[in-house]
């Protein structure tokens, strides 16, 4: 297994988890005579959460398939623990539709509900930040990047991932006392990294920048 | 990431979507004894609101990746900015299913409803639309196509671009009204870019012509 | 647009229609201590005409994909028309999971409703058929083949075409008297295309065998 | 149609099937006034046994596409008896979204429900199984290996395949006992081939260790 068949069939899972998050969206038909529905407009006025967490978490998957490809194009050689890893990365980023979807129901009211919603969601991207990080500290080790990293940059590159993992953490603890205010931390999340940390072609050729692969 | 990452990426995002529109076309099944459904024959001859809306959105799809790749397959370089404005298109991508869905549920009936949801199916084309746009407008600036365009092209083919979102403005208005008219507009759209406008390898090679990309 | 990216795109369509087909096989859950569903081995019993419909249509997916890729392989160049004629062949492929949840739950019972059903199913293979036929035509003419047929292999070529649309036909006229019958019609005309017609790489190198593109 | 395409095919679905088991992952919203739905905290509580199902059936998935890659590329020459095998293979993959939903709302309660379940679940894996097995024995004959294995390696290349069938069987039979016991041996299966089976680059360079295509 090389590596653009590890990329293609990470590109697919990513694709079709990013498409499949247009299922939380969705109204009611007209109904029956009898039993009619709301009129569109009211059904549609009531879709806001929905299409809030659909734009969060498309961006979400959007600057992850970014960062996925970063990473493992730093990567020489694809050996089973890489493969593994990749599979426990993947295994979040197909419950991201699932932990949408809860918070398109619940988690804008800062209810109880609202807030477990809000918690769940910011597990499964913690969890996928767990994985990326795993992939990554395993591509510092044993001659697997392209270009190595030399050990003295080693902490300041993991510094840089363990931030992007803790603000998650933050946004959890943020979760269990308004959802709300947690959504929004990670809404900034994902602007800072479509502003900030998505990787240049320049910042990806030159491995002495700290972190390229984050 | 390169270019051929992106295609592959957007080309997944745009088989998923075209084929989820399907998930719109439905039946009920037999029903229980007691409580049985219409005849299939019944239930059939009422989907064609559904089927018109599957067909429109498949080929606006369709038009969407033709266009899609022509466009990339211009540009030189991938860089942070293309790869976020390529994610705003792909937003809008992602939600015509969810619009079509509507669409076949109240929007071939000239009422409210079907007024309302016209006007959302435009609005989602028109921001498919300014989501292209804004890549065309990337592209012309910064060195940033493999054959640049002169600058005194640049307005001519903006114009093309405009006229482009322009007609959905105007079906977006017509649906105010009435939404047949709307979708008819609509589809008329989608027979001119078949007919006229889809690239042919030839209009690619030759960067004279105007605006090749779109 | 080049030939690998229509191959691209449109292997992205045929795998996740294949794949949509399972959502047609589902039983409800336990229910609840009141109101129980059926027992689950009761249920999977039921489940066989579901089961008999996901397997025909998932072949005849896979055989359409192979035909697909021979039939692409031998064209020269990828013009606005054979994206079109494309589009309308993958409209109806795309359609074969709706048809087949229909046959799933009315097709393999003689009723009236079984014979509505079959004649849908069959009338998708025929659309798809049909696509399929314009675009072998197209590639017939003006150079389109990178080893063009003589043309008095045209009609040879035609023929076994015809042959195939043809039998699509039989099995609609018999699925307005039996259900059954023309299900296994469809049936054999799948075996036959899998012992048969699947080219072998030999067969796809040497244009002179007829038709090597059907 | 040659190897790329059927890796990419084959990729495609993979990729959409494992994606698709998040469908399986649902909580009801929050109902209404009048009927309000269970907490979401009791609820999620009640999803463990579909996170369970996930969880595994995600890293089977995964495990059949590296092996599926694995054995593909070991592979000269694609005809139409791999194609056909091949298809058979990606059948059984597509069932496991099915077979996992099952799982998920029986299987791992220890009832008649529950066992029933967990059989269905064990012989969609075992039908995998033996269409591995058959692609595997189909390169076993008639210079279908790029590097070809010596007969005296047949055997015990094939015991390895056959055993990990076989493992399957005894889980099936384990399940018409105890549906957790069951399960339990089929995560063990997932967790041997993780650690164990999955071959690193070195083995697939090497064909002389056996069976490096299993």
């Amino acid at each position: 297994v090389d590596r653009s068949r590890l990329e293609a069939f990470s590109d697919g899972v990513f694709a079709v988890a990013i498409t499949l998050l247009v299922l939380n969206l969705a109204v009611a038909g007209p109904g029956t005579r009898l039993h009619p529905n709301p009129p569109l407009l009211h059904q549609l006025s009531h879709l806001w959460p929905a299409l809030a967490a659909y734009v969060l978490s498309f961006f979400m998957i959007g600057i992850i398939w970014v960062n996925h490809h970063v990473l493992i194009r730093s990567i020489k050689v694809v050996d089973r623990t890489l493969l593994f890893l990749n599979l426990v990365l993947l295994l979040f980023v197909v419950l991201i539709p699932f932990a949408t979807a809860i918070v398109a129901d619940y988690g804008l009211s800062n209810s109880k509900d609202g807030r477990v919603a809000m918690v769940l969601y910011g597990l499964v991207f913690l969890g996928m930040s767990v994985g990326f990080g795993a992939i990554f500290e395993w591509s510092l080790h044993g001659d697997h990047r392209l270009q190595p990293l030399p050990p003295q940059a080693h902490w300041a590159a993991r510094l840089r991932f363990v931030s992007g993992g803790g603000v998650y953490i933050i946004a959890i603890v943020a979760a269990l006392f308004n959802s709300i205010v947690a959504f929004v931390v990670m809404a900034l999340i994902a602007v800072y990294y479509i502003v900030e940390r998505t990787p240049t072609p320049a910042a990806t050729d030159s491995p002495d920048d700290g972190a390229p692969g984050d």
